[in-house]
């Protein structure tokens, strides 16, 4: 994955780090010549950008006046490097889809590392090669950063904190307290995928079809959306927590109810699976790339049509609708004609997995 | 430490938190209800503010059109408490002063928390309500941040990423590119302090006088210098690393060569002792609550003298000046009349200082 691009030779570091063998040391950390030679052969090569080059503790922004949406995610993943991402593309999709959740246009990107001392060079290089190539996708710029060392034993190879700025356009009011009763609950592709991928590869489960984390940014599909639609009402992207948390906590936030339908919404061969063998549901499974949108009905199908048209939405479905009756509570008609509450989950979650 | 302000019982946490005896537990990371409890009990009842409260992923914020500086900072200190501050100051103070150093009016900030499984609530308690303190003393609001828990043994207690956003004033172009020959430097105050008060809580170090960190928002400090100079260049505060990786990154950068007079650096009589004691030179030594001023000698003797009206710079002395000669080298006259170069260290600094 380390990408080839000649490294230009600084006057400051005589000797390159070796990228192949190298691993962090505590010297990485201590504000010194090695912290520097750390940040500009790894993080400077692979994020390089105007404003990042300047090297200076802040960056300076210029941004027109309005509304800005700002948000910050710690990613502590484990494993690292997982099918369809790692840390790195995490870190930057997690945060890129916290902003366009606002209806924002993500801008700029900070990142914090924080290494433990022994963490290989090249897997590092590896996540900021990760980094940059979600960067480009999601189109924002990685602007600033911040990289700690702490001994062996005090963290968990790399663990990375990225915020985020984006700009919210005029007009766009999304949030939920705008969500109403009559409001279609929209998903916009399959549940589970990335949870699902995290644990097989924690596991060790192989399934017969291969599982990747569906970890992607969201801005774009929000963009046509957003162009399509007069009276979005609220998106959220069902991560931690899965679909449960999400509408959990927004139908207590809007003191509206919810009712979904289980047999409406799309999970694959493969998680469903995986759910019955670790005797999981999707609707508690955490994704990196999907949202949950809410508009009214009369709305929906010409929403659905749309998100179907993008690469992110392919697999977009209405799966329920808002009620004035029952607020704070989510219940959800099964397969078996039955009804049951989806409750937020209490116990133990999957740990780490974003 | 712990505030008195009562609080509010929610209806979707009928028991509230312990947080005399309680402990951080992997649940309080996952996503769901014990996650939300946490948040809401600790961190919006110190950080409360009408952004916050909204509890989405990300804040919404109004801002005027024109320049902003963003800046992040990793904080994984050890120990957590120390004199004169926490992890909580620090992690506030740090990114305010990070915002300031662009003569930017820091606005508001993000708070990611990485928690070891065990941690003691009432140590998070304590830390959520120093930072809630920095927070106002700088006049910034915490508006969004996010919360994960690693098992125990795979972090140390806890790590706070905090990111700004700063305004910066109509005309204000602060930066290393416009250092210059004849430049005087001036710092704010007596080196070393924060680093020492970190070195004698780790090591057990008694001194005569008690030793505290100067950890503290640097803003109102830059305002006043920016009101009274019509020509300040460049600001930067010295924190890892020290004076010395502060004053070689600028020469450097701004391609320009720097001399010190060693006896016109302010160093206080207990950290000249500590120092002496453990071999250190307080021109490596972590700062928290001083800045480097650079702007034209025919300006410094009236700027050092608004300084020294200020509470944050009371100590401010001229140390040195700019010189088109030898650049990207530092030099330091010392006491004892000979001359001697400054450099970046090379190997181990102090770990975890910030």
């Amino acid at each position: 994955m380390t990408d080839a691009t000649p490294r230009p030779m600084s006057r400051r570091f005589p000797v390159r780090l070796d990228l192949a063998r190298g691993r962090v040391e505590m010297t990485h950390g201590g504000g010194g010549r090695a912290g520097a030679q750390l940040v500009e052969e790894i993080f400077f090569r692979h994020f390089g950008n105007a404003e990042l080059a300047k090297a200076a503790d802040q960056a300076q922004l210029s941004i027109m006046g309005g509304r800005i949406a700002v948000s910050t995610d710690c990613h502590v993943v484990s494993p690292l490097f997982f099918p369809g991402g790692d840390i790195g593309t995490l870190a930057v999709n997690g945060t890129v889809n916290d902003i366009a959740m606002a209806g924002a246009r993500p801008r700029w990107l900070t990142a914090g590392f924080i290494l433990e001392e022994g963490f290989p060079l090249a897997d590092l290089d590896r996540i900021a090669s990760s980094m940059a190539q979600a960067a480009a996708e999601a189109g924002v710029e990685i602007v600033t950063g911040d990289t700690k060392v702490v001994e062996r034993g005090k963290a968990d190879g790399v663990f990375i904190t990225t915020s985020g700025i984006g700009v919210i356009p005029d007009g766009v009011f999304l949030g939920a307290s705008r969500i109403a009763p009559g409001d279609a609950i929209i998903v916009s592709g399959s549940l589970g995928d990335h949870g699902m991928a995290i644990l097989s590869r924690r596991e060790n489960i192989d399934f017969d079809s291969p599982i990747e984390s569906d970890c992607a940014p969201l801005n774009g599909l929000v963009e046509v959306m957003l162009a399509a639609s007069a009276d979005l009402h609220a998106l959220r992207d069902p991560t931690r927590g899965g679909l449960s948390a999400v509408l959990n906590e927004l139908a207590h936030d809007s003191g509206t109810g919810m009712v979904i339908d289980e047999s409406a919404i799309p999970v694959s061969e493969t998680v469903h699976a995986g759910c019955e063998l670790l005797g999981l549901d999707p609707v508690n499974i955490a994704n990196e790339g999907k949202l949950v949108a809410f508009c009214p009905t009369s709305e929906s199908d010409r929403l659905v049509q749309v998100m179907r048209q993008h690469s992110r939405g392919f697999g977009a479905a209405v799966i329920g609708h808002v009620t004035a009756t029952q607020p704070g509570l989510v219940r959800m008609r099964t397969k078996f004609g039955g009804e049951r509450v989806v409750d937020w989950l209490n116990g133990e979650q999957l740990p780490r997995i974003c």
